[in-house]
């Protein structure tokens, strides 16, 4: 299939790089130049433009969007919609907030152009060489683009997920399950860390990585992190987050319903992030105030 | 290698099985006489009691218990020490608390009996074709058994954690871990289930077992139960817990580690045994008279 590709960043080059393995014809965009020169070398066409990406494409036309959250795909789709025509098809590969998706859609499907939300997992590695696709947005556009998915994702590794804002959905639900396993994962490892035992703890993850319950990619990366370093001492332990767990929170909380491990998984992330907390000074200075109990002074 | 196989339940039988298969000669014995009778059909050789396994095997003999923890541990280690010499080898592959094991292991070892503590994970599946296992214990005598636990385990999926007990620990550590995810998981699914889109969840599951980011066997086991019933309504809700989650939190309490996420995963399973309960009732009392606020009465 020919198709554009506009965001050539780490997981856009990488799939970029898979569907040309896959021999797909893919005209290349991105705001850097060396990006687009990088991979034309390895057989993209380049676009100088996005009108230049849409006279490169055929009828229907395809624009797989692969650029960060937010404001940078509303720029883009505000970029693109003056090249869009009818029957056209945008695909955001990103990380949007499925709000966002149900409004982008809205806006895209009254000029009759199609929009597919496609949540994508897998990290780089997937990117490059098989990833995990939940897709959103008209069944028949779906069927049209299976070839694609089929191409970009490890077997088995797509699938739809309902109308327009699913893919999305599901991919943020997605996120916070895996912010909740991977605290569980990290408190797991800091109980072996302050035990009586000195484990190793590239060990443990080894032979949990082969066989367990707990068995998984997740649990691959740990122990490839602790091959590295049993002790992870090159980091600090601060735990940035992308949005999508708040996103899941937040969704539960319109919901009603209860999540408190992905809940808990975001707060200890906030909680990484600072080297002292307004509250814990709050406690301990009730401790002090009621019971008399020591606190410790804050070095100056 | 020939050993004495203590305990033919579900998980017990599964991994007779598996040794046999490996053509290693196992005694075995069990209080059931038919599940004696059913691995002696399979090739296994009969003990009527533990005198009766010790005669049969060579020494060092090696004895693998398989029962359930506690009381059961205990009772079998009573009865068979009085058959047990010094060299003698005590596999408890169960699910032990760490602390027993630490005791039964100074108790043996002033017998100069050697006692090694297996944390088993896997599954049923596990069990019968490839398991995971941690091993504690001397070092000497986990080098001694290697052949057994190669075959016992999938490739890689053995290892020796540390001095007796530490096997044990770094099980209910996994566990407490298991629970975690277990319950992250169930969160995410819940989101789904009560979203506007009409998630097929069998279809979110499959996808997420490929390629995504949390894919591992609880994703496997996850869509299997999905696709026998996406609704699962066969089943209530109600999650039993068979201690080690609750020892892993004990034993962070013991370590002043913070595990919200565990801890979070073990009290939902509490609270999901209960239909009504009691601090819900309580806060429901307090929100009335404070504010008059009003309250689901207890039907008659």
């Amino acid at each position: 299939m020919k198709l554009g590709f506009i965001g050539l960043g780490k997981m856009g080059a990488n799939m970029v790089e898979n569907l040309l393995d896959h021999e797909h014809e893919v005209v290349v965009y991105d705001l850097s130049q060396e990006a687009v020169a990088k991979l034309t070398g390895k057989g993209a066409h380049p676009a100088d433009s996005l009108e230049d990406m849409a006279a490169q494409l055929v009828r229907p036309r395809v624009f797989w969007l692969m650029v960060p959250s937010g404001k940078p795909v509303d720029a883009t789709l505000g970029s693109l919609l003056s090249v869009l025509e009818t029957g056209d098809i945008v695909i955001d590969g990103g990380n949007s907030n499925y709000h966002d998706t149900l409004r982008r859609s809205g806006e895209l499907s009254e000029k009759e152009i199609h929009f597919i939300d496609v949540g994508t997992s897998g990290g780089l590695e997937g990117a490059r060489s098989g990833a995990c696709m939940m897709v959103g947005g008209n069944r028949d556009v779906f069927g049209l683009l299976m070839p694609v998915f089929e191409d970009l994702c490890v077997p088995g590794g797509y699938g739809y997920m309902g109308e327009s804002g699913a893919g999305h959905f599901a991919k943020m639900v997605h996120n916070g399950v895996e912010y909740g396993m991977m605290q569980a994962i990290g408190e797991g490892f800091d109980i072996l860390e302050n035990s009586e035992f000195p484990f190793d703890h590239h060990e443990v993850a080894r032979v949990w990585t082969n066989g367990s319950v707990i068995r998984g990619w997740l649990m691959d990366l740990v122990a490839r992190a602790f091959e590295r370093d049993g002790e992870l001492s090159y980091l600090s332990g601060e735990i940035a987050d992308s949005g999508e767990g708040r996103w899941t929170i937040e969704t539960a909380l319109e919901q009603r319903v209860s999540i408190p491990v992905i809940a808990n998984a975001l707060f200890r992330r906030y909680r990484s992030r600072s080297q002292e907390n307004f509250s814990d000074k709050v406690v301990a200075a009730l401790r002090h105030e009621f019971g008399g109990h020591g606190f410790t002074a804050k070095s100056k």
